[in-house]
């Protein structure tokens, strides 16, 4: 099987100043194409340090990921080393780069410096990949050792422009070397937790065929992944596997599957209000937002979410949203009935087919016995033949302020998903 | 200045199905007591590779702390590994840890096995460091290399585990070892894009001691923060020195230095308007809820921000916010006009002291020659004498969907920050 060992420069990472997520999203893109990490480090800013620790990945793996180190400023000397490592007798001028370096500034309005300029100077023996979110180059270098190639691949540490250039770095190296056939699908899913998931589908896990592999992707926000791999020859029994063996997890676990794939909660209810023709609106208390944010962050939402309001304070809800303000004053702004008026209130204000609302209490602050911090209460607005109906359900953790939001979020939107799911069309 | 490498055991990390959280903690710990990581690595389950990568770590840094391969499936090995490269003739029996595994098992109502008994054997030359969380032995061993001697600490995979030890192992790096001073400071900067920045400090960056490093460190929502560290003997002149460098940077780059260390724009912005006992609405288009999610997402934040109205669709920027139909018919939604409106609008309607409104074009739909993809307009409403006043300004980006969205956010953020520092007390 092909091997990759992904080399991470710079201190902030060493240091802790900064989580590497590049590694984990790179080895997961790898894995996917069946190219298994073999190894991983990081080092410093040093030259002599990282030219002997890519000399190591050389070595050990067929292919090498670096990232880092190709900032334009004084402490980043990734291609210094590269050029010594590679044998190059100087830097040659990347017109590519330099143009793309070009736009992304004139764009922003920033005048090109010097240091922008030299940016798209690149090692001689190298070979420039298009960086298109970024003025720093991507750069492959080949490397012949005991008569095998080895390629070196050196990114941006920035993590989206990173992760932008996978998918032309996987193309690459599947055209460099022939790969063994790997397919995957991944099935995603939401609200049953990992270990309970686990219990659920053992029998079923414990009956995939040798030449499949199943791994657990748990995510706070998307849910548990379940991603199904094929190592085989055929791709048709690949294909026809992991779609028969799916069937019957779907079987086993019902709606909590509700995609595939690079989906999410919210890609999937824009896809059920599309279907149905819908439009939605928000009402969000203690999610201040997150919720449209995430709705909003889905291309062609507009098509479908009309609004929302954020009524963080008590007179937002009862002066933009019209709950009642006994309501508040009798059962508290984190109870049912002040989301339920939350909702409806969305719901007719934005004129919307549908419409979720939230409020309750993420914390460190505002905990009490009976409502203690990570309380929170969901409701969900609908039309049941021109009628107005609203559902709610509590849902209760105990973790810290952004966890806590980014849970309420999560289950507010799942809710609304199964919802609209069982809400006539 | 005493150096550590981390070493992390185990598939799991390799292939990016677990996030390694572990050694960014471990890391930030070390750092805190003077201690800096030079190298880390992570490897799979090979007795080889870990003797020969143990072996490395020991010869480049002055501590070691490895993580996982503890484990009491036949998949871990670390145990193995440890005995051979300390020259254990064999295991010893560890009462302590047999007694936290009896303990541990017993309250969750496990019968203990072989195996959980066999998780007590450690090899013959360690010393055992009590791992209260869990049945997995911490171990410290002593190596001595050219008269220089170098620790070796073994801790669980579990990241709460790991992290449950890290206290006790810092106390005993500082007690085998007499630690040099590390100090270092960090200034955040909004505004300045890092590679104008580089130029404008480049003078002042030539003239720090040897004594003193700066780090670059960008961040798309936090800006470019500058990392400051002095290695030296007297922290008296450290302290001294970071401050002086610090109060030049900051007559260089002015407002847009705006804070210091662990500081984001939304917090800085809870600590100007608390100052000023203020409060805040928001009204958003293009970023779709992200401005009132960031900052409420700030503890506390409920003291100054009352709420807002995302106005996706222009019936709800007329309807909630009252802006004038005309306005849009003639200008379009992205325009100055448009958004001035908006942030008037949610000022009153929410009746706070400052606010904040946008409209853009998040894309990869709805550009055009004059408004491309990436145009955002940004207005921010205040109250001058008793007159409300509205203050705008139009931003270019030329990125993706998500990454538009968070650059709309954080310039809108400052320029918030920046209206309020300049507006009346």
């Amino acid at each position: 099987m092909l091997t990759a060992s992904i080399c991470t420069i710079g201190d902030e990472i060493l240091i802790g100043q900064v989580l590497d997520t590049n590694s984990y999203n790179i080895a997961q893109e790898l894995s996917k194409i069946g190219v298994k990490v073999n190894y991983k480090s990081a080092i410093g800013d040093t030259l002599d340090e990282i030219i002997s620790e890519l000399e190591k990945c050389i070595k050990k793996s067929d292919v090498v990921i670096v990232t880092g180190g190709l900032g334009p400023t004084k402490d980043d000397i990734t291609k210094v080393a590269l050029k010594q490592l590679s044998n190059s007798n100087g830097y040659k001028y990347s017109e590519e780069q330099a143009a793309i370096i070009k736009r992304i500034l004139t764009t922003r309005g920033i005048a090109i410096t010097d240091i922008n300029r030299d940016q798209a100077l690149v090692p001689e023996n190298c070979q420039v990949i298009e960086n298109k979110l970024g003025t720093a180059p991507c750069m492959k270098f080949s490397f012949e050792k005991e008569k095998r190639k080895s390629l070196l691949y050196s990114l941006p540490g920035v993590p989206f422009e990173a992760l932008g250039l996978l998918p032309d770095i996987c193309t690459d190296i599947k055209s460099e070397f022939c790969i063994e056939n790997v397919l995957y699908k991944t099935a995603v899913t939401f609200g049953i937790p990992e270990s309970t998931l686990a219990k659920m589908i053992e029998e079923w896990e414990d009956g995939l065929p040798s030449t499949m592999k199943l791994a657990y992707l748990p995510n706070p926000t998307i849910g548990v992944r379940l991603r199904l791999s094929y190592y085989g020859d055929s791709i048709e029994e690949g294909e026809n596997l992991i779609d028969e063996k799916f069937s019957i997890l779907k079987e086993i676990i019902g709606d909590a599957l509700y995609g595939w794939g690079e989906t999410s909660l919210q890609k999937e209810i824009g896809k059920l209000l599309q279907d149905r023709s819908a439009t939605l609106s928000t009402a969000e208390s203690c999610t201040g937002g997150n919720i449209a944010h995430l709705i909003t962050s889905v291309a062609g939402s507009s098509n479908y979410y009309r609004g929302g309001v954020v009524s963080y304070a008590n007179e937002v809800k009862i002066n933009s949203l019209g709950v009642n303000s006994e309501t508040i004053d009798k059962y508290g702004a984190v109870s049912r009935e002040c989301v339920e008026e939350m909702a409806l209130g969305v719901l007719k204000l934005m004129d919307t087919d549908y419409s979720v609302a939230t409020s309750g209490i993420a914390g460190p602050g505002g905990g009490s016995e009976e409502k203690p911090v990570g309380t929170c209460w969901i409701a969900v607005g609908y039309y049941d033949k021109k009628e107005a109906k609203v559902l709610s359900q509590r849902v209760n953790f105990a973790s810290d302020r952004s966890r806590n939001i980014e849970r309420f979020t999560s289950n507010a939107l799942n809710f609304l998903r199964l919802t609209i799911l069982n809400s006539t069309k």
